[in-house]
């Protein structure tokens, strides 16, 4: 997606094996930019008869909801920590979190997901690809189908892609980057 | 509003002092009503030449980004723990949470607030005020201006609100519950 594309390479910050997109994705979030992300996910997944979009707290939220205008069905966000005003009939699993070191477990509730649900998964980033592969794992505990992940943007040269569509899921990233070497950011053509 | 009021009778939760709202508002989200509540917002705070709307991760994230919409401005969310991803130059401040019993940092860039800032605070749910007193304190900090605070939900019979006003906040709850005994929700007439 040319539009992300533009915007990553002149508003992205790139600081070693990190792309900071703080300032329009995942801190400050250009609505805008969001609307049209949201419009290309229909364009991709409109067809696959989809009843839920669910993403991962925190910065999966707002790309899911922009979207879920589209595709007119709620958006479900995985939580990251148990905590005492959910039901204890929860769907949970393990992520490994490649940025802080350690393991934490995800969760939604049951109430949320169920067998009928056709599910796309939406996250701004796809690097390692535990996140959806998490997400991917709740949407099956339930017995529902998923039928794809939408990214906003993947590192191509991280692992999570190919490993997940090794495994069968269809994943569509709005832009993805191949190399990011010397502070200069290369996309796959 | 009445649309969020009948909702919240048809599918809130009570237990105990907890209104569990999981089901539309923050954990499933039915985007449709966040449309509503933001068209709501803007009429309310449409105004105020606001230039950003804040909120807090992660309940907040969706309203504030449909709501968004309406005013044509960008969101920017304050984080509940510094990661590795921001930069050194920090807005951050204290909020104690009744619910865990604890005290946590929130921290926004301070590239994304300025003192030309006027900003609206977002948020799900008004009760002891700590998130939004933060907010305020984090666009204080910036130099910006608060021009007020839209919330979905405020549990009146909690101090939050009230502080807040005395305070000199403009507060505006899209619905205002002023009991919840016996499992039965009143509303503020």
């Amino acid at each position: 997606m040319e539009l992300l594309e533009e915007r990553i390479r002149r508003d992205g910050v790139v600081d070693g094996q990190v792309l900071k997109v703080n300032s329009f994705l995942n801190h400050q979030m250009d609505i805008g930019l969001f609307n049209e992300m949201g419009r290309e996910f229909y364009r991709l997944f409109g067809g696959e008869r989809v009843t839920k979009l669910l993403t991962i707290e925190a910065s999966g939220i707002g790309i899911a909801c922009i979207a879920a205008q589209y595709f007119r069905v709620p958006v479900v966000f995985a939580k990251k920590n148990r905590t005492s005003n959910l039901s204890d009939n929860l769907l949970t699993t393990l992520v490994p979190s490649f940025t802080h070191g350690t393991t934490y477990q995800v969760v939604v509730d049951r109430a949320f997901l169920s067998p009928t649900d056709r599910v796309l998964l939406i996250d701004d980033f796809l690097a390692n690809g535990a996140a959806l592969e998490g997400l991917w794992q709740l949407v099956r505990q339930a017995g529902g189908t998923v039928v794809g992940a939408g990214v906003a943007i993947e590192k191509a040269f991280q692992p999570g892609g190919q490993r997940l569509r090794q495994a069968g899921l269809r994943v569509e990233a709005l832009a993805r980057i191949s190399a990011m070497e010397g502070g200069s950011i290369q996309f796959v053509r």
